[in-house]
């Protein structure tokens, strides 16, 4: 027993050790043999969060008011940090017919995946991005941006970032605009059609910026990839038919901090399980179906959100025998890539499939 | 003088050192103040090309017969490479309805962009490319590749290969395939479909291929980004609105030694003239205009090739104040760069334009 | 006010949302205008610091007991997590002659330099490597690693390790060795004789490893370095005559999530002030100075250590006019450059030098 | 037969290509199955070239004359382009004491190694380098260059350029400078200081340039390098104990169109046969031994340089079983590599070795 192993005086020694700003290793325990992590999984309902949003709006009117209608996925194990994983923030955020979230910029990076609604725009560094179902719309870190609805309709989004991640490497810069909006001075969707077109590049633009120059990746291009994956018949065990989202001048990760994926669960197929350390939040694009996570079934539905803690073991399932069920997905894969502590572990008994309850 | 500085013995000297396999630096000029080629600037008409390519229809009828009905574009100062600069070559191609240009496969890169017709195909690596006009298609070094015409006209196309670099190189292989046709194991234009898709890339695909996956690019893409950034102004002031091919996975060259570009030339337009250590033959795809190479016009229209010898000053002008011309060319700029023996120079006399004969 | 701005029932929302696992943004701070962090400049002593050692000595004598005699440097700000700054642990740690620490292996990499003692070892995946005062040791991420002490004096020296920064991620692995010592199947200091040789690399040798694959980094060959730099007098304003260790297959930070310097400042020398968002910790190697941290002095020689937080304004100066003073440091420069988070700014009032007190 | 295939009016046909600027494919062969080089095994004996640059000293006294005493190899199958194999020089060059080969600049790149003599320079863009036997000096492309002699013996090296390469890429250039000698405006030995200094780097330094900025590389710590090499036991099968000369702000090639090698035959070894698509030249720094070069033995000792052409078996032997033998070379890999052109074959028949007469 550690007492034995102490000699006199061990007792007076510790209690010195804190006045001296020292601790002694041995009576901390500092390294887990497997990550550790506060956050929990958890299915967040699209019924609800359309629900709550729509009662937002009346609570919450924007006059002078806050600067946006956003509502934070709070993880259960996470409260004290608001956040969806130990790195990722997850929200939906709605946006009502002529209102506007005026301008601001901060070092964590953001994105934006339409749920519901189009025509409402984002504005980033003066080009407008109009939003349409499906589409993904980045604001790279201290990008300014707006977002407006210039429709009859609400628009209805889901906002992910990585401001825990930045949060906790003390990195948070914020700035808030002159003006609420910022002037457009690019036309309309400008960077989308300066990379969409055919993977050319102008011949006086050089190098490889760390953050993707193109803001608004459309669902019909991503879909149609996936479709001829689907069609190819590849697909990965663990993830079905994935693609990530990638900066058209490296063809590395759109964001150096926060990876974007859409994957696409063909009908009847259920993934093999794995883990890895990194962590995701969920938006279920289309169809039905469910995950096992730890162990755990989590059925979800078209609205869903569902957070995936790092090191947990999961595989999702498209319940429908004739529907494609797709899924959107944010992750900490870029920076654990970036630092050398990416893993992942395929999980070998059952033929890969866990029980579950 | 040099016969001053040399003493007695000298003539002798210099008799023996050929038995030795030596020679005197100083008595062999080495190295150029600038550099010099052979190559010179020149025109192939178009009509004169489609025309000897429909005489070589009869004369060259493949039965059994020779691989390609290609003919070389042989630049009046390269004949003894038979070369269109000296490091590219430039050649028209026809292939006439049930014909095959049987599969091999080489060290020497080659493109192809269509000048005429529709509806021909090459195979790469098993993978069947469906050829229209203004298509670029790509066979990257020692990738198995056939031709050939299904429809019921003749397709007429160029081909570019990096051909005398390589040779130059002593680094060519070549190796003629078991059948005429090889198998077509991947779905029609697949890589095209797999990466033209807006910017995403399979979550099971790393890397960074040295040569470009994507092996067909589009004209109407590459069109609309042209004409995109032909809207916004956004323009070089020696190449007009260019832009080049890339590789989808790197952001970079779509092959390490043979550089593609499109670029268009707004009506009306001139461009400043300036010259660089690599070399380019070009394509008119659409227009007419001309170029004014080391002070000496060359009118071009559709159809036409030219080369444009290496550090030559030269600009272009597109002849209508109402039509876009469309230039197609083949460069040398990848090699170059990658050895860092890449240089240009801006002509600054008379605003930037030469005077010319 | 916030009250006027919302609408009846606003109350009874609020107090739904939690229970619906979500927050209102507009409710919660979560981006602050400029970093903030928990850290405080801290100096911990070297006297008091090797008067701990020393008592640690006879209370942990390691008979069967804790793995290392390792006194943690807590910052008075971060005690829950017993850090030196948010991403870093600094530690003192101490080994009498015939002590082992046993093999074991975990992913927060750690460096060691050498305080005080020479002869003992580290041995690093089969590679035993001498430690001499000044030197320093690479553990990198997930080697197996052991100490021993086959002298006859103690051993005192700085572990560093980015061990909060992969808490903080959920990255943590641990695991301990089947045996005490692992097999030395090496020779000794291997790859400081392969690498450090004149910048040479075996032809059979490939990549570019992540993780610096020279072990070990003698303060002599740093030190001329350093040296030669100050003859040139060449040197940052605000860094002195500073060096960063890299890999030697790479030119890049020697690991991915720490860096690991060594600043020279010449007598009589005060740098000027800036902050950027990375922390780090140094150590006095030689020499008596202070350093101005957000307007405060603080006072340090040789064998003291002291605490940098983020985006802290601060300045070093050499407080004798004969001779060198020399810092070694830690810092996560490395994580916020791959992550595109790293922020550096210059203090431009009163000439650069902050007021103090 | 062809003549078969071609129908009336094929002569005439044919006749008229050329006037069109135009040649038929198949009525030339374009790509070989195999590389093909004009360039032959060649070996020159060090003594004879000796002797040769003795008489030249005689001859060529550089008064107001030639700039350099430089004996050019000319292999016996490029003597129109005088040159060691397609791509590289090789040359040997005399200074005299008190003999100044004045100060220039041009586009081919080019490295010393030392034969015989020490204390002469060579000046780098304002840095003197000391030469001593066994040592090698990079003058990149376009770096101002000039030797000279202060000591009191002549001094004897090798040169090797990438002037064919260049020259065939058309792109040399050549400046004369002002003056004969260009200012010393750098400590000696200035950059070797820099980096040589145990794997660090100065903070305010980043990039990771194209040429090496260390201009001089000491013989002793490259033999340092391989004899720990050799104590290890690690050797390739085809090149014995072999290093690169690597750049140290990327731990790539020094240079990007020259390949420089250090190799160690150990007593009694002979290497096993393969073949490249890069050609090399050697000079054999110490020992005797034999290469066997497609079925030909080859005797060299020291002193005596050798070339080896593009794709020939080739390996090599120490004649002595108590001796090591040193050979210094240099070779076109990094253009070749650079170029996806770069291919190897081993020798499998007779387990590895060559038969020969």
């Amino acid at each position: 027993m550690l007492e034995q192993r102490e000699a006199t005086g061990a007792e007076e020694f510790y209690a010195g050790l804190e006045g001296h700003g020292l601790q002694g290793l041995w009576r901390v325990q500092t390294v887990s043999p497997e990550p550790q992590t506060a956050a929990q999984p958890h299915v967040w309902r699209g019924a609800m969060l359309r629900d709550q949003l729509m009662r937002a709006c009346d609570v919450m009117t924007m006059e002078r008011g806050a600067e946006r209608r956003v509502l934070l996925l709070v993880n259960p194990g996470l409260r004290a940090i608001t956040a969806a994983t130990h790195t990722l923030t997850a929200a939906v955020q709605m946006i009502k017919p002529g209102e506007i979230a005026p301008t601001h910029r901060h070092t964590p990076t953001a994105i934006r995946f339409i749920i519901e609604g189009r025509g409402a725009y984002t504005t980033v560094e003066g080009e407008k991005l109009i939003m349409d179902e499906g589409d993904l719309i980045l604001t790279p870190s201290w990008t300014w941006h707006d977002h407006g609805n210039e429709t009859d309709r609400p628009i209805m989004w889901m906002d992910g970032l990585d401001r825990p991640l930045v949060s906790m490497l003390n990195a948070s810069f914020f700035e808030p605009y002159a003006d609420e909006r910022q002037a457009v001075t690019l036309p309309i969707d400008c960077s989308q059609r300066r990379y969409a077109g055919g993977h050319v590049r102008p011949t006086w633009e050089r190098g490889a910026p760390t953050f993707s120059p193109q803001h608004a990746y459309r669902f019909a291009d991503v879909y149609a990839t996936l479709s001829h994956l689907a069609d190819l018949g590849e697909a990965s065990p663990y993830d079905e038919v994935a693609v990530e989202y990638v900066n058209p001048l490296t063809g590395g990760h759109a964001l150096p901090t926060l990876g974007c994926e859409l994957q696409l669960l063909r009908p009847g197929r259920r993934t093999r399980a794995h883990r890895h350390t990194s962590s995701a939040v969920y938006q279920v694009f289309r169809g039905r179906g469910y995950s096992v996570i730890d162990g755990r079934r989590y059925d979800w539905e078209q609205g869903d959100l569902f957070a995936l803690p790092t090191w947990a073991w999961h595989e999702h399932a498209n319940a429908s025998t004739s529907d494609e069920a797709i899924l959107f997905s944010i992750n900490d894969v870029p920076p654990m890539e970036a630092l050398a502590l990416h893993r992942e572990q395929a999980y070998t008994a059952n033929d890969g499939y866990q029980s579950y309850k």
